[in-house]
């Protein structure tokens, strides 16, 4: 079966040095050949190939599909009530994920599928065709085998986070909660996890502890990935770069030496600006960074607590109004930028042999999804070459 | 027909006084039922009487349809390259209207159709069920008329905004303009207008002007409403109340002269959040506003030039992020307090005997509006009792 996309007003491939000038790799007037789920051809529509089947984008834009390099999804119940107090001016300290640790200990299975299932289209819907799940609301070793057994039905791209916040019952006792993700939750989350993750803050787990953790989770072949200095300045920035990590996530309070470390390094800065919308905090200065020429993705960091949106069209818009980044930069680091994050070069990108993970904007630029913000403008998704809904 | 909405989890009415406290009026497990496209009945679910045809609300939030107040939907041409330059640090002027003016004349009527519907679309489908939609980007007799007639195919809510800048040709002559405005321009336009308003604004007609045009529709019968302290401190807020107007739009520079008459008056502080997000402008404090005991009303501002949003969901979110509002605050100002702005009781609220317009969101409470920022909530949307699509 062949696919052919005529018509494309504005292609974005991410491929820099074909198109126009750019990183987006922008063709105009273009058309794109889908064959067994995979992109076969881009090339101008003048030229376009027989297909077996048809899609006219009608001078629509056409962009690679979203890569959410960081969403929350296995959890249970919600904490509007929480959102609502901090909007009349309480603090987000992260404490509430505790809330949601028994909720989601007290869920069943499906219950589980449901709400990730159900939070997995509708990101799919905005856009979204690759998307990183973690664990971390289990916080004991069954719940969490069980988190990402779960999340393994969704995504390949699976991440442990044991190491989220110490569980009120080793409260007293971290070094014991420590060991216990190091050994047997470690153990049980393995046969379901890529990645290994620590929430490296003030009030969840220092630097010596996070080292720990993400050491020996790499040893036994897990790749590594960092909450670093989103509440303040702190150690997890340069621990994420020192490990080698794929990602440091949230970069909201750097210093010069976390920028030139950064800068120096394969590791990606993965900014979340909805948490910075969901909890009225200072947002991260994605400008300093990439003048630094350090790799920006962005991601929603979709979750019940600090940031329950799903949608990676609004973090494109407040990167742009609130981040100091071009409409550009911005598609780019939601796209290819989450690729990188999660090493798949593969994802986030247009050219003959990727899977054809593609939006349909109804618009006639990628502009559009920072100049026409909340606007649900994505009218057609297609996932391993399969359109997801009727026009 | 009776049509009966069932296992209501939470149904926002805006009647104050009825079930739950606080201006919203929410019922829990509530039915509603609508007959011959009004609402015919409310009350618990237990007790929801026969119908011809049953939605099951499954435990969801349904609240009134969106009343945007604050529309310009008769324009032709995009301008999203202005708006990357001003993301990259060009100021907002207002000056870009002439380009929408000079696209806007030379577009067809079905062209102009053909924007005006698409956009009224996808606000109905984000669940603004009642619009206004101003003229504005003709600013000559035969176009601003012919805006004004294709308006009225889509709205009872039509506003004349012959004032928004003085037009090119007039540059060094305003007060011909103003002589035009109020004679052969306000004639062609009184058959198709409802209102009338005036950018009364540095750069664009000051008081006296603005007063002059104001007082002339206001005799031909129209209402008043006033663009008013956008760009800077001015007298529009004072020129509204001193005229009765029904809405000062956009009210971001405010003296506290401006604020206690807003406050003795019946005209309603409309803020326009997505101007301010997409000219990355200070926000209007709505938190003084209402507390000051002024009613507030959010709206879109849908324009190509400062505004391009068409999302009254996104408008809510921004107003609790950025400008003080509660989540009930935000909601109701996007409803009941849209509603008050064009002086519609009918709209905005929901009880026996007025127009069924309505919304169901996927989710269990408003409060996810604000919460869960950027999302598409909307499943379903009622218009005159008529669900607006399958299922
Ligand atoms: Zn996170
Ligand atoms: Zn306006």
């Amino acid at each position: 079966m062949k696919l052919l996309i005529d018509n494309i007003g504005e292609l974005v491939t991410n491929v820099a040095g074909i198109g126009e000038d750019g990183p987006l790799g922008i063709r105009r007037k273009a058309a794109l050949l889908i064959e067994d789920g995979e992109v076969a051809w881009i090339g101008p529509a003048r030229y376009a190939p027989a297909a077996d089947r048809r899609i006219d984008a009608d001078g629509r834009a056409v962009l690679p599909g979203f890569v959410d390099s960081h969403a929350h999804l296995v959890f249970a119940g919600d904490r509007a009530p929480e959102f609502a107090a901090r909007m009349a001016g309480q603090p987000y300290t992260g404490g509430g994920i505790r809330t949601t640790v028994a909720a989601t200990r007290a869920a069943s299975d499906d219950r589980l599928r449901e709400i990730v299932g159900r939070l997995r289209v509708e990101a799919l819907r905005q856009g979204t065709t690759t998307i990183e799940i973690k664990s971390g609301y289990g916080l004991n070793v069954a719940d969490e085998a069980r988190s990402l057994r779960i999340a393994s039905e969704y995504t390949t791209e699976t991440t442990f986070l044991g190491a989220h916040v110490v569980p009120t019952e080793y409260a007293d006792r971290p070094d014991d909660y420590v060991g216990l993700v190091c050994g047997p939750m470690l153990r049980a989350a393995l046969p379901y996890a890529r990645w290994i993750d620590v929430f490296c803050e003030r009030g969840a787990f220092d630097a010596d502890h996070a080292r720990a953790i993400l050491t020996v989770g790499q040893a036994a072949g897990l790749g590594v990935r960092v909450h670093a200095n989103q509440l303040g300045p702190g150690p997890g920035v340069q621990l994420a770069v020192e490990l080698g990590a794929a990602s440091a996530d949230h970069c909201t309070h750097l210093s010069d030496a976390d920028i030139d470390a950064l800068a120096g390094s394969e590791t990606v800065a993965t900014l979340l600006p909805g948490a910075e919308f969901s909890t009225r905090s200072p947002y991260p200065d994605a400008r300093r960074l990439l003048d630094a020429g350090v790799t920006v993705a962005l991601a929603t960091d979709c979750n019940p607590g600090s940031s329950y949106t799903s949608s990676l069209p609004f973090c494109i818009a407040l990167a742009v109004r609130e981040m100091g980044m071009t409409p550009a930069e911005a598609v780019w680091a939601a796209t290819a930028g989450g690729a990188r994050a999660l090493r798949r070069p593969d994802a986030g990108v247009l050219r003959p042999g990727v899977p054809a993970d593609l939006s349909i904007l109804d618009a006639p630029s990628y502009l559009h999804l920072a100049y026409r913000p909340g606007v649900p403008l994505i009218i057609q998704v297609l996932h391993n070459g399969v359109p997801q809904w009727q026009p």
